[in-house]
């Protein structure tokens, strides 16, 4: 049952998290190979109380490979992910290069794991802006078909990566010290800021980020005529994304129904101040 | 034409705009009268090059006062307002005290300026996220009637005073010298972080923040049966809210119809970079 793993990108935020997820899971590994750019390589990475050289990311990586999580960008995955395949192994894709290839499945666990079984060596996951979002919905969609979809975003640096995490610290230290904050790896000024989403905004006035978002949900949920309207954020928090989401049901639906669909719900978790109105009533420290 | 002026709550965050905007405009002020808490009584507060000692708000401040600006909590405008109507001044009053009175008008000046001739006395200006939420839709609601309103807010500390602006600060500082952060003005962790607007959530699942940009709306507007519905959250960011408006029309309306009715809206800017897509169309630094 044990399996020959590759992590591509592993150096990144989420080659961490595959890592970490790997060992939290207790995932049946007989061996592992730590792969990133020439510029990480010679690395060492540590898993299970293990130490691992991280080598670099070539068409030759996978020999022996079963199985091999993607994470180092669209660039790479076209590059390198055929090859791999090519080697026997399945890819699971976190990129966006294969996403809304027809003959590429883009799975949710939570949602369509049967379209794994139509895999032709690639597996796609959708952007983390969409499986955050849709997790929830899917439940409530199953149960009263959604027409409409309106959702806004608050989507923290670690979706920029790393590199971005560690510039929003560095820029609200130069704010608190009175310098210009620096951006190398953001657009612009994050720290005590924020902004829309930093892809590029195409000719129907969305950016890339709301588009991919609109797509993958529609492909997951194989429903192509949804309505769905995104407004993608970046906002000044290190991790975690947020979203707010308006929905529009065939049929009339009460809270009372949504919350008790949700409870349900694998992957979803309905907190309990929005449960028990954990808020004090007479609490308003907001003058105005 | 010259005034009589005073400001209730002068040393707050709202009250200091109070004194940049009458400076910048030039308002012809007869004499001010600068007024706060007994904490902020004997204060010195600069205007137009003059000092001015801060007296205590009391119901005996406003003798001779023809305009009296209000911005010291809903406690104090109910305490205090009537004191200041009685004595002959016009109140002109941020807190949340009147809005809602029949009685009051609740103006926004490029929506509704005609309100203002059936005020008693005061004369209410709605919450901030109403606000600058209602002002670009008022002409497109004009234009083509809005039937349904989804508001998602990105709102920063100003709104809840100076001393949540400060704390946030603080609490950058804290988090980044690996300490815990202090919340003595905010409800939560700010920074590096955003929740739930903190004011009280309602029996309805709504907060207080997200009642008042429905009712305050609706007011305004004098259509009490458009539909809104609001998600309120403090985000990180020191000054200026941002909103994410989802608009649903009578009639059918295109974008640049949408964008011609704005860019001649008082009090409403059409950012160049929506207009001529400023952003580079292979810019995409985030991998995923």
């Amino acid at each position: 049952m044990a399996k020959n793993v590759a992590i591509a990108g592993v150096t990144g935020a989420v080659g961490q998290e595959f890592l970490s997820i790997l060992a939290e899971r207790d995932f049946p590994i007989n061996s592992l190979r730590v792969l990133a750019s020439s510029r990480s390589a010679g690395k060492k990475i540590s898993f299970k109380g293990k130490e691992y050289i991280v080598e670099e990311l070539t068409a030759k990586s996978f020999a022996g490979i079963d199985i091999a999580l993607f994470s180092a960008g669209g660039a790479r995955s076209k590059e390198f992910a055929p090859a791999a395949v090519e080697a026997g192994a399945v890819v699971v894709d976190n990129s966006s290069a294969y996403r809304m290839d027809p003959d590429v499945p883009l799975v949710v666990p939570e949602i369509n794991p049967e379209a794994i079984n139509q895999h032709k060596g690639i597996i796609a996951n959708p952007n983390c802006s969409t499986i955050i979002g849709i997790v929830p919905v899917w439940p409530l969609h199953k149960a009263n078909p959604v027409k409409r979809m309106v959702v806004s975003t608050y989507q923290a640096a670690s979706g920029a990566g790393q590199a971005a995490m560690l510039e929003l610290k560095e820029q609200a230290k130069q704010i608190l010290e009175g310098r210009e904050p620096v951006c190398n790896t953001l657009r612009y000024q994050l720290a005590f800021n924020l902004y829309n989403h930093d892809s590029a905004i195409g000719a129907n006035g969305y950016n890339e980020e709301e588009m991919k978002m609109v797509k993958e949900t529609r492909k997951i949920f194989n429903c192509p005529d949804i309505a769905i309207t995104c407004t993608c954020i970046r906002v000044p928090v290190l991790r975690a994304h947020c979203e707010s989401i308006n929905l529009e049901f065939t049929d009339p639906i009460t809270p009372a129904e949504v919350t008790e669909l949700l409870s349900m719900a694998p992957g979803v978790k309905v907190m309990d101040d929005i449960q028990n109105n954990r808020f004090p009533l007479n609490y308003s420290p907001n003058p105005e």
